[in-house]
């Protein structure tokens, strides 16, 4: 007997046929003699609904007031999957963020989870109960409600799996695993069986949006074996673990594109010290995440500096920075919002050398000018025309990953 | 500067235009100077459409989980109006029943509040906030969540009121006051400015819907002055308070019906002791609520029992009461689903001789047979054929109230 914790995602629980085939799964889950937590999501849609509501009400809703209104979603949720579960003869009751406790702080719409109280859970458990989670939310040290941000179900369910000491964290979704790139753009791709913690943090923050970047962190960090699946094929789908040395002979795990990005340039900035801070330093208080950051020396003591920033981000992000380059004395300011981020990932990238040479070679073959390179360890991103997002990604596949697996 | 319980029911919050319009009566009272708990139930529809998502999922849904279920449909309104309110620059924030804490027992579904702890409330009022209290909810010793049935936003509201010490609770819904009798049946119904406790508790129970009667009930224990008003008009409504002289001067305060009711009769049942007990202990078992009941003696040993059960009740009473019949001897049962029961109440009777006496004359003159009796020191009810219910409601409060006030 194993301890599992399983979570179903919107699509999964969109509607109450679809509870009943989730319920299908929770059910065979138990016959085989695991204890079982269930961690959910709002249905389809539900979410979208509850935010259009509340910018119905306000203008600029406050932050806590929407996490009470969309917590909702997920209550709703687990209350009709126990009752489902009820109803097919398993035993089940259903746990809010509150009653568990799920303490987070109290960055109302994407908090952060500070400690997870399972003594409730295992009660329930060593009952023979399954304990039937809402997803995304959880309560700050005040007793008011959080939530955890998109995707936060599946940190609520790693965080358990973690708190538990849970064998397994299954995430079932309406995909069937981690691919090598997105399907749609590749026809190639294909299902990983297995994939390293760290590749799938680049992946998830790359734009590959199987999983929340979070629930991968809390994985990592509490060494929860986390299986990525599809609630309706049953077939194993994707193992997210820790690296083993079998992973290091594929050099290349995946391709990944995010077109949610926007280029700004400052042009000849003066290059004395400090101008960063006073560059960057408004972009931060704004909330605005920067993602790439180059800087050019040139000779004449000036340089160009250019950043990417989250494309809804880029209107703010321009103002701040004119203003700034002004006060500076730069020449002026451009920007692109129609640019995406192309990216390989791979452990076996440490010990592969020339992974970012070649990728280079794979573009300029086909065109594609590099505007901006970024690299870690076991990943290299480049800033590329939008327009070529699909043929940068699959000549990437085709050089590092080919084909079907023989 | 007083404080004041405000409490919005489901058509006065059905829409995000209507909640608009709900915060600018709420914004009025706080710009008048009052410390303000408003109170809100779901927006009209969404507990029922919510009850009805259960049923899908679950034959006979358990009632702990289908009260996490329908809890969302407050916390949903209460979220909207804070927002709302904070939008019209009012400052507001949202309270569940965990979070106040509002205790009940662990009835779910119909749960009865044992303990209301105000001072997170009195921390908000302190610092000028509107607390937007979610209806309808309360929690368990187990930090399960609880409802308090149908209608129970009004005794959330009272029971806040009580709680607090409010000078004043106002029930705004969708009618403007406390009426004589039904206005869509008797046309010269009139609104009553003023009415007892003792008389409201009368016409709850006998089917006037305007409060929960256990709202009346705190009301009444607590001496909470209830105003029940118009949330469109603006007019006053009626104050629901504790009786004065000028109240005995009116002998009936109002005409109220009831055709929820179902009547069954016992036909020769042996005059022995402890044949009652045996007949309505499994009633009772099945938590089926007994409202009238009548026995003839008979000069043959046996006696003919009668009582009414409400109308949904009625199938499951006749099966329970054909059994005990044939136990204990009894000749065989009859029953009857279209009765109404048809009530004058009014605090006035205590000092009007007569009020029954007159009552069955003015039937009478109708040619309506009156089935069964029933008095208490402030009302006279009687069940008669229920095609009768709209003349016999007319004639009485013909005879007992008559047209408009000079």
């Amino acid at each position: 007997m194993s301890l599992v914790v399983q979570k179903f995602g919107g699509t999964s629980v969109a509607d109450v046929d679809r509870i009943r085939h989730v319920a299908g799964v929770v059910a065979a889950t138990r016959a085989a003699g695991h204890e079982l937590v269930v961690v959910v999501s709002a249905m389809a849609g539900e979410t979208n609904r509850l935010l259009a509501l509340a910018r119905q009400a306000a203008r600029t809703p406050d932050d806590r007031e929407s996490d009470v209104l969309v917590a909702t979603g997920e209550q709703v949720t687990a209350a009709l999957l126990a009752l489902t579960l009820q109803d097919t003869g398993v035993d089940a009751r259903s746990f809010l963020g509150h009653q568990i406790r799920i303490e987070t702080d109290s960055a109302f719409s994407r908090a952060r989870i500070v400690r997870v109280d399972v003594d409730r859970l295992r009660r329930a458990l060593g009952a023979g109960t399954v304990a039937v989670v809402a997803g995304f939310q959880g309560v700050d040290g005040e007793g008011s409600i959080t939530t955890l941000g998109r995707g936060g179900s599946d940190t609520s369910a790693v965080a358990l799996a973690a708190a538990l000491g849970a064998d397994t964290c299954e995430i079932y979704t309406d995909v069937d695993g981690v691919y090598t790139s997105d399907p749609r753009i590749v026809p190639q791709a294909r299902k990983l069986d297995r994939i390293a913690y760290d590749e799938m943090l680049e992946l998830a923050s790359l734009g590959a949006k199987v999983l929340q970047i979070r629930s991968v962190e809390f994985a990592k960090r509490y060494r929860v074996p986390v299986h990525v699946r599809s609630t309706f094929s049953g077939a194993p789908g994707t193992w997210v673990v820790e690296e083993d040395s079998r992973m290091e002979e594929v050099s290349v795990a995946g391709v990944a594109y995010d077109r949610d990005e926007a280029k700004l340039t400052i042009l000849r900035v003066p290059d004395r010290p400090g101008v960063a801070a006073r560059l960057f330093g408004p972009i931060a208080r704004a909330n605005i995440v920067v993602d790439m950051i180059i800087q050019n020396a040139s000779a004449d003591g000036t340089t160009d500096l250019t950043f990417t920033v989250a494309r809804g981000d880029y209107a703010k992000a321009r103002a701040l920075v004119d203003e700034t380059a002004r006060q500076i004395g730069a020449q002026g300011v451009t920007g692109q919002t129609d640019v995406a981020k192309v990216s390989v990932v791979g452990i076996g990238m440490r010990t592969h050398a020339g992974i970012a040479a070649r990728m280079f070679e794979v573009l300029g073959a086909e065109g594609i000018n590099v505007q901006m390179i970024s690299t870690s360890e076991i990943k290299v991103s480049v800033v590329v025309d939008e327009k070529y997002t699909e043929l940068a990604v699959r000549a990437l596949h085709d050089a590092f990953i080919g084909g079907p697996r023989p």
